[in-house]
């Protein structure tokens, strides 16, 4: 039999319990610890999801010889100190996106991965889902042509709290770092890196960007416009423009994902997803996978392609002039 | 009982028998004279439709003294002359769009027809539309809010021909001026004029747009991102993403139109419309009703729409380095 993973959660905030709900279903991870800046916040949500053991530092937690694999759910501006941390105590790690502030945060990181030769990986939600992996094998198979064109927004209603995670500086809040990285994502994967790259933004009265609105030139005539805003109702939605046809890209209010795909004259195709837990197990999966395999990065989500996705927002942020405090 | 009129088409092309259709359902409208520079093509088409008269050139169609208006559906690049050419023997003139090739024709084809106190319309499609009208009026009620951000997309694959109307730069052939025309349209109708444009464009072998994607942004934290399309099967599709819902409004291959109206914590509401003799009839309509109260312009489409219009596709040929032979 396979060895079993020992998994802790650093930060368990929010994303930490989708997270949690993913670990349970999976038999090869073992529920092993929580870390929190409060002892209190670490016991509940261990006991909460049954995690072995709890504790009240993130220091405490890395120091445990036992732990084998840390996810990082804390604020962006905090995924740098943290990732080293765990690296440094020599656990492999999966870190919450945006992955970390800037570039150089983040070639810090996998520079020091390489280095300890231990598992890294950006926790990105899109690479892995049921829906994804239908666009990209329609795709493959031809019919519908090269894409021209990339369509993508990711749009909510946040209500405005300075001292909120969305909205504050200091955490790396706004939307482009938080939400306009999935329509960025698509873009990477879909078409690739962008030639040029325009982009508007609007702030919100703590500095950050509330709504931004971007614009690539991929090259050989194809484009892309993304829009992510934290002050609209719009949902989220990729779409495909294809010389010979198109794929829309959705995800629902009801947690379904649905991928249609229309070729030219042919009737449209529907496919719905509702994958388990959400589908943050899937990102864990591939991270075991990884281990088991005894490679330092995943296929799905390689070091260079979260290089490509930080660097693009590098220059998005260069663009609307979105300065974080410290860099 | 009211006035009848005496309408013309000049330039029996394509887009002209769509509007000779229109006019046939209307009481008030007497299909009275085509003109063509060949005699065949235009007593081929009057004898199709039911035209009174037919003439071998527009010289003598415009000469004809029982002549009221004047439909003129050549290519945009003879809209000013032949424009002139009517208002100049005293006629009234709905001429397609592209109204002209730039800011300096239409001026020029405003001036005369204010001069001559004479009535002159861009023959605009959508302004008059059911779905449009639908639209317009679920903004006004409010529940939306205001429009944040717009996007829209007209593509197409039409075959590469270098002569045909489509390519050809001498008859200001390319994407923009004859589809791009669209999701501008609807940009200054739902939200106003952009303050700062950007926009990428691929070219033709022939040297005019074959792609364009235009991005704008509005003011106020409200953008813009349109795309226009002569190289890929994207159809017809504008949403506008506001404060409290949204609203999707597009045209289907079976010719209906949908608005779709999304409020928020609303189920959507989806209406469909396909209007008699395609929608054209109800230019022709506003056009009469206007000679009828004897007022110059439309409301609907006024004269300082259209320069807004044209000024926006000069800004944006400027940014994408379009330039057509002689202007």
């Amino acid at each position: 039999m396979r060895k079993k993973y020992n998994w802790g959660i650093l930060a368990p905030g929010k994303i930490a319990h989708k997270f949690a709900e993913g670990l349970k279903i999976l038999e090869k991870a073992n529920l092993y610890s929580v870390g929190s800046r409060s002892a209190e916040r670490a016991a509940a949500f261990a006991k909460e999801h049954g995690f072995a053991k709890h504790y009240g530092s993130y220091h405490e937690m890395v120091a445990d010889p036992l732990l084998d694999i840390v996810y990082i759910a804390s604020p962006h501006s905090h995924h740098m100190e943290h990732t080293l941390l765990c690296l440094g105590h020599g656990k492999n790690v999966i870190c919450e996106k945006a992955f970390a502030m800037n570039s150089s945060e983040v070639n810090t990181m996998i520079s020091m991965a390489e280095e300890k030769d231990l598992f890294l990986m950006e926790a990105l939600w899109p690479p892995f889902q049921p829906s994804y992996i239908k666009a990209l094998d329609a795709l493959k198979r031809g019919n519908l042509g090269e894409v021209l064109y990339l369509r993508s927004h990711f749009a909510f209603k946040a209500p405005y709290d300075p001292d909120g995670r969305l909205f504050n500086p200091k955490l790396g809040g706004g939307a482009l770092l938080d939400i306009g990285i999935y329509p960025l994502i698509d873009t990477l994967t879909f078409i690739g890196k962008p030639i040029t790259i325009e982009a508007f933004a609007s702030f919100a009265p703590s500095g950050v960007d509330h709504t931004v609105d971007i614009h690539l030139d991929m090259g050989k005539g194809r484009y892309a416009s993304l829009y992510a805003s934290l002050n609209s109702p719009g949902g989220i939605c990729t779409e495909l423009f294809c010389s010979n046809g198109k794929i829309t890209l959705s995800r629902n209010r009801d947690l379904t994902q649905t991928c249609k795909i229309e070729a030219e004259e042919s009737d449209p195709l529907v496919y719905t997803f509702k994958p388990a837990a959400m589908g943050y197990h899937l990102e864990a999966i591939e991270v075991m996978d990884c281990l088991d395999r005894q490679v330092g990065q995943s296929s799905y989500v390689s070091w260079s392609f979260s290089r490509d996705l930080i660097e693009t927002m590098d220059a998005v942020r260069k663009r609307i002039n979105l300065v974080y405090p410290g860099n």
